[in-house]
């Protein structure tokens, strides 16, 4: 690399918890540098951000429009290369598209829109510029999620069977307070879209499944609820799913399920093996056989999953050095642009994005009943 | 008790599972003796079988028919007290209906019968006689199992929103060789019955479900297969639930889970707290907060569950062990009977013979519609 | 077998943990029937326990010599085979030695004996008689724990260099009420001997880290000590240990662990793979490599054990089931002699016996210099 | 913070582990910028690092010296504030010296220097310059390893009477290969002094007890060796320890405990209850007691640790966050000092690191008697 690669942000703003968690994970490796942003709709906060992160006034815009309409015209060498948009869901679509028209290359939070049209829209934008789209389903970025995927792709398991996905949390078990600021716009359909629970959890579960598994989710049967009183998007389901290879499997994901904290968990069984891996044990891949002991895999040891990793095993990484392998790979994609070489990013794509969002309207259509997807 | 209580057998012959481990709990308080036996239809396996267990010659009869008779002509301070039924599943019904008929009380393995209408008679002619009837639901007989319904019931939990059971195994993930007894005849719907999975393990997990929650299954949507070519009734399959209080979850079991043992586990989420409990792992339980830190609670550590303990905490106490709590129980009842005093037992009865039975025949009759339980 | 071989018993009278602990294990296999015992030095608690246990009072007897003596006189196809000795440590060798000189084969609970003397004479009383004497090292009796010994003995860790073995309990962290009896004969020095903690649980860490090795400990280093005031025998102690095939390692005891329930874990590496296993979840054997995953090993999954299990893998055995294996292996012990046949039994010996007894007394001596064993 | 604070670095060039870990920490909040370095006494690694880490040639020194020299002389808004050493062993205090005379603040590894006259010569000289020293023990700089020191300073566990710490590792089981930069220094006296395995990880491990209980080792017997042929520093060893208050235990350290990463854990037991935290699992802390269930503790669920988190709950942190308190830490005293006011570190100091020092010479020195510390 000849140079940092250069990152605007749109959201993220004090008060945030994944804004910071985006540029946690892009300083990692000291290979992208933060050079504006429109942080909050709020010129107080939007200020206030943009000097605790050290940058320089006319660089923190008051709207993303500005941000990307000034920094087009900054020379080559000093502008963004690519925009970070971490704002509530209804913000996502109406930002990417511009951030594209502008030709930015974009890192996108999940669910990538609010409906499917706008997630279509997207994809085509995507492709008709040419520009790199990252969506951070950041679950597939440990280490061992992909050590489970090249497993699954090796024909280590054989022919897959069953897959079970699970995400329970428990912090939205109680009426949000309005202090609250991610548990009200994630309840509130305005900035969240048709689903809460669904789309937020449910959501990182189904493309996990998908990318572990190499398989895709053909057909499924929903049982969602609201359980907390005056909500009036689901926080809880079950999903019953069907795969392209006839395997079977169920999807749960809960935001009422109390105590716990981020388990995002999964399964998946194959005619000679069986996978597990938990995110909040994310250093550890379990595999089982019905012929032999069980396998524990780890970070790091026995080369297992080094390509991935920074530092020894037994040294523990986590969520944010995940997040960096997507920041990392995302910074190299650019970068070969840059140089005119080739790259093979691993990072989600919009395609992703489009499928999360297919899943979430046909979660929250199914009603009990099977739905194609 | 003035003297022990006397059983008799029917199944549990050479090379079956069940049978020894009813003998081993029968025997571990040293309250119960095994007194006569129809073990196999195969008159070797029948007298080998005796033998081994240092029965005189003539207890060990050729049928159940042959020993209900005998049995009942023999003085009462000889005859057996009670039979346990450890046959596959078809012989359930005319077995425990004779028992019932000749007078001894009955344990019997689960599923109860192959139908609905065998079961509400045997319910029937339970009430008729009066006589004790014992589900081995054993995983019902667990301190840590038992102290989670306490904690239900006390609302320790709050308002349950949400029930996740699972069951998975690997036992059955190939085809089965004439060798393996058990496996032939639980996938042979002639012994079996309509389903060999949801039968064997499901009606369990459904049973646990309900026993430690307290509350009833009202509508379930099924999606069951059999993933072995050439096996007619289902290896697998998962539920959706809905509860009479409103709570939802989901059931899974599996006998082609590759790499599992029996791995029973149960969650329930309340509105104040939640418990998981790991058949694998039975001396804790877990209970978790949304306020506070993860309890571990230990049978036998700082008073749990003691009064269902044998030995200290840190000294594993398992299957047998729970499986030995249904038969003290189940002496006691009966001494409490020859003593003509009130006792209240806590195995599980007909009637939740009668309810697994339903469940097994709603689950195969959903084919992934919505139906009433 | 023809016939069950017949128990007596000297100790586990009411409010005894450890002798209801040999009667459940014996009764487990129905191969074993206690025939008479002299339960307690009190006739109130004798008799009761007598009873309770269904014995005719006329093999209730009140003193173990009187036991000895009836019992000899009795037809050989009624008296008892051998007797359980479950009494405080201070009685272990009157009795064993008595029931030798009558006869009688033993088991003997441990520590052996109060003095290295004693030890050595009784094992050569054991020698001269030609009787089965069996030591109730029962942690050596798991499954998990002989394949563990196995494993080092087919070379399959390379060679020994490091033990590290734990026994922490917190049992003891307070004073003793009187009405804790097991607590109270155990921090006694005239029934319990020079040493509490080390004599009861520093003994049986020293002979499983013995049993599995094959290693002989050569040299010892203890810092034992007395932390609750009033009591004059250690409660608590580390160990330095020297091998003799050069390995070094550490044991460490305690009663005071508070929140510990009985942790007994032993870890053993060698130059080629390691091993852990742990009391507690006693199912699992962990092999750990610097070249390969983690294996973890369970009970009678794919194999594994299985020549001491007595039911399938995920069906939790424990504490009973282990020493259930003793006396198991005792009854076909008894009854190989009995048929006069040869038999090769792996229950622990009065030589396992004599070893501990030297181990306590040097780590009591040992006052934190060198010593050798 | 008005700026950010600048980092010079002295080691971590091309193949070192350490001083990457210690820019990925630096990098982790924003708060810290790299902007000089003498990487490697080879100038083409040298030069190599100072450009993959985008810094201008001109402040890419080729050694220590001119580096403190030129940076000096630079203006005030432009020089580095501090160095961070992360050189092998013997350059430790030649450096920090150096650094401390040129008025540079200094983070530095351990252990600290070779010796206990250098440890005590350049805690001398933190004092006379008042510049400040952090010493990067990062165990102690997990959210629950401080958690762990607030409860034993709240009298949570009451009186401490039992301390274990464990620290195996087996890297270095098999003899090191020339192409293993880090195992040839640490191996090799003359750069990693009297001690190999107690040197680096024996002191982390010291450093960690006295950290979280707040005691002080008075007294040490140690058993150390060297296992693999060929080498001349040890590779293993235990020692026994005595505390300031009366309290017992042991500490090992290993690395050629074959299978095992970083297994750093530690268990301190009280009068009341129990803590213990094992560093592969930094997200629990687990405290038991006699009197009442387990208690799991987990980073910023219900409160806990949250001022030392940076996400939330079931979003794995490790080891790169833990240190990255420790830089976090040390940026915030520096611009305290450029702020002229008041702040209270957390990091380690050179008080810690030169009993880290003593603590190896009292090992080394101990073979196998009791020292005093």
């Amino acid at each position: 690399m000849k140079r940092k690669i250069r990152m605007g942000m749109v959201g993220g703003g004090p008060g945030a918890f994944i804004g910071e968690v985006h540029r946690m994970a892009a300083r990692l490796d000291g290979i992208i540098e933060l050079v504006c942003g429109a942080f909050s709709s709020d010129p107080d906060k939007n200020r206030a951000a943009g000097k605790a992160l050290f940058l320089p006034g006319e660089r923190c815009y008051a709207t993303f429009d500005e941000m990307f309409e000034k920094e087009s015209s900054l020379p080559e060498d000093e502008r963004m290369d690519f925009v970070s948009i971490t704002t509530p869901n209804h913000l996502h679509f109406p930002i990417a598209m511009k951030a594209l028209q502008a030709g930015f290359h974009v890192v996108c939070e999940k669910p990538m829109t609010l409906t499917v049209e706008e997630a279509e829209t997207l994809a085509k934008e995507v492709e008709r510029t040419g520009l790199i789209f990252c969506l951070t389903h950041n679950y597939t970025a440990y280490p061992m999620s992909r050590v489970a995927k090249r497993m699954v792709r090796n024909g280590d398991l054989g022919e897959i069977r069953r897959i079970m996905v699970e995400y329970p949390q428990g912090w939205l078990a109680d009426a949000v307070t309005p202090d609250n600021i991610q548990g009200s716009w994630r309840t509130n359909p305005k900035t969240s879209g048709i689903s809460c629970c669904m789309g937020d959890i449910g959501s990182h579960s189904e493309n996990l499944a998908e990318f572990i598994s190499g398989l895709k989710i053909t057909e499924l049967c929903a049982n969602i609820k609201s359980f907390v009183p005056g909500r009036t998007l689901d926080d809880d389901g079950d999903v019953l799913l069907k795969f392209d290879n006839g395997a079977i499997g169920s999807l749960t994901a809960s935001q009422i399920a109390v105590g716990e904290e981020n388990a995002l968990k999964i399964r998946i069984y194959g005619t000679k093996a069986a996978i597990e891996w938990n995110q909040q044990d994310p250093e550890s891949l379990i595999v089982k056989y019905n012929d032999r002991p069980i396998q524990v895999m780890r970070r790091n040891w026995a080369g297992v999953g080094a390509e991935w990793s920074r530092i020894p095993a037994g040294h523990p990484e986590g969520f944010l050095e995940a997040f960096g392998n997507i920041y990392r790979d995302l910074a190299m994609a650019i970068d070969a642009r840059l140089e005119g070489v080739e790259y093979e990013s691993e990072f989600p794509t919009v395609q992703d994005g489009l499928r999360g969002v297919r899943f979430i309207h046909a979660v929250v259509a199914s009603q009990g009943q099977w739905v194609k997807l």
